[in-house]
């Protein structure tokens, strides 16, 4: 697979990207381009640039105080830009970024275009739970949604649900302040009918203390409700990791304790932990857009990338366009 | 204090909260009011009902499945019915609920009215975080809101965290997706502006990941967002605490590790556990109504009823009307 790199995009950038894109690069068969300053691109690789790993310039950078539409207008030669041109034109097969989420949703909206049938593209987050993996959709790129853009959710989370986790026939769910149908906000109960016509595996609403249960493969939702969550669990699990380990550290019979249980500290840190759980693409989007972690680590940009080299092995934008298609003319 | 205590509403009634309500009562100086049916009551105390505890009939009980409409216009000899019937007719200074919380809505805002300036009650509910406490309003009472609602929520939300938590000038918080200015879904973006012109100490929009941060006092949403707020914190943290002990128990070592660290566990828990931080407080009606959680037990009913006391003792509904007295007349 052919993939574009912002090497310039997030809180750790280049170095962490970098390093992030020639692990993934060493483990996958990957044409990486890396797209930034070709001088700091090539500073990096003091002994030279591995085979199959390309530079393509870009001598502009989006920080992240930038507003979207202005990046879109002002930085046309933009890493962030340059990444997304390459896969509209064709010239690779999925690109990522960790930088400027808003810049980088209006920028492949407007490079791209939607999928014909889908209103609003959407992130499909991956939320860890205890018991295994749910996807979330939309994790954050509509504040305001109207009930048909929750249907389109649902169609492509399902899609990329069963291609990712795996699940043959994913439970889809909304995000509701209770599991009645005539609970949840004006789109919510909206969205139900609609949901229940719809989908024939929809098991109704699913309530706050539900999200990390397990009972819903997807979890449907607008986005500020879905980059609250996101947010929400990621903060909570780390507050809670460093609560037990700050306390243990206190006493020392807590520090043997320590010792003697540092390997489910361990497994549990790494089950909580997002760089774990790759990017999250922008579905209905015409080509495959990862969003990487602003804070990512270079591990958690081989995971994004790893997340990219899935989708496209997996044919699965294609599957969502087949489905859409289908659905519309069996509408018609 | 006088408290009416509803005995039939909850997931353990009438054996929780008649438990509860008598922890609270050897606690406390109160005069306590049962309601309920007569003879579930008496059967309760064997040895005699202690000094300063009454009996209030009601033969109706409103279960979790009822629709609030439905219950307020049909059940009006329910406990729940009654329990705020005593408070409208100032027979008591304050009651609680574990029942149907719709149904606790509907019934006191049709019985004791809203205050005169607020639109919208909300419901306040004290979030445990890791390193104090913060108030998320609204917890749950309105799904969709207007910018004028957040306004009062803040208002409400700032008098009773400076009350409770004793804090001079509770911080005022927009829960968002973002931190500038410019992010949010509609609501939170139009109701950005009037907070910063209304609350001296406005701190603009905290995130998910910021919640549990202890940069706010008061965290201010929609009862929807709060509702998944409150649910989502509860299920992650019990999921977690449950992780942990299940994974120590399988390995032996581990349980040698698990007796060292045990103390930590259970602060961890006690940290966690929302049974410790009592009922929420529904501001805005004419009437202290504390709404306490439905799986409540005996100490998390006595914890709610020890927040209508800190309600009452502190004139906090007193101070509450008189402050937006004080804001609408200088707005005059």
């Amino acid at each position: 697979m052919r993939i574009a790199v912002d090497v310039m995009g997030g809180d750790h950038a280049p170095e962490a990207v970098l390093q992030g894109a020639l692990k993934a690069h060493s483990e996958l068969a990957l044409e990486t381009t890396l797209v930034g300053p070709p001088d700091v691109i090539r500073s990096f690789f003091s002994t030279g640039i591995p085979a199959n790993i390309h530079i393509h310039p870009a001598s502009q950078v989006i920080s992240n105080s930038d507003k979207p539409a202005q990046a879109l207008r002002e930085k046309k030669d933009s890493s962030l830009a340059q990444t997304i041109r390459l896969l509209k034109e064709k010239q690779v097969d999925a690109a990522i970024s960790a930088g400027n989420s808003g810049a980088q949703l209006a920028i492949s909206l407007f490079d791209l275009g939607r999928l014909e049938g889908i209103s609003r593209p959407a992130i499909a987050a991956t939320l860890p739970t205890l018991t295994g993996k749910v996807i979330l959709i939309d994790a954050g790129a509509n504040t305001d949604c109207k009930p048909n853009n929750l249907v389109e959710f649902a169609l492509m989370g399902k899609i990329y649900a069963k291609e990712m986790l795996e699940i043959d026939n994913p439970r889809v769910a909304l995000i509701s302040n209770g599991h009645e149908e005539s609970k949840g906000n004006e789109l919510v109960q909206q969205s139900y009918p609609l949901l229940r016509e719809k989908e024939k595996n929809f098991i109704g609403n699913l309530e706050g203390r539900d999200i990390l249960s397990g009972q819903a493969d997807v979890l449907v939702c607008d986005g500020f409700t879905g980059n609250l969550i996101l947010k929400f669990a990621e903060g909570l699990a780390f507050s809670i990791y460093d609560f037990i380990k700050t306390d243990i550290k206190k006493h020392p019979t807590h520090l043997i304790g320590l010792l003697l249980i540092r390997g489910i500290l361990k497994s549990f840190k790494q089950k909580i932990d997002w760089r774990e759980h790759g990017g999250a693409p922008l579905l209905g989007v015409d080509g495959a857009v990862i969003f990487a972690h602003g804070a990512s680590d270079a591990y958690a940009v081989a995971s994004g990338i790893r997340t990219a080299y899935t989708l496209h092995q997996k044919n699965i934008l294609q599957k969502i366009k087949e489905k859409i298609n289908g659905t519309s003319k069996s509408h018609q």
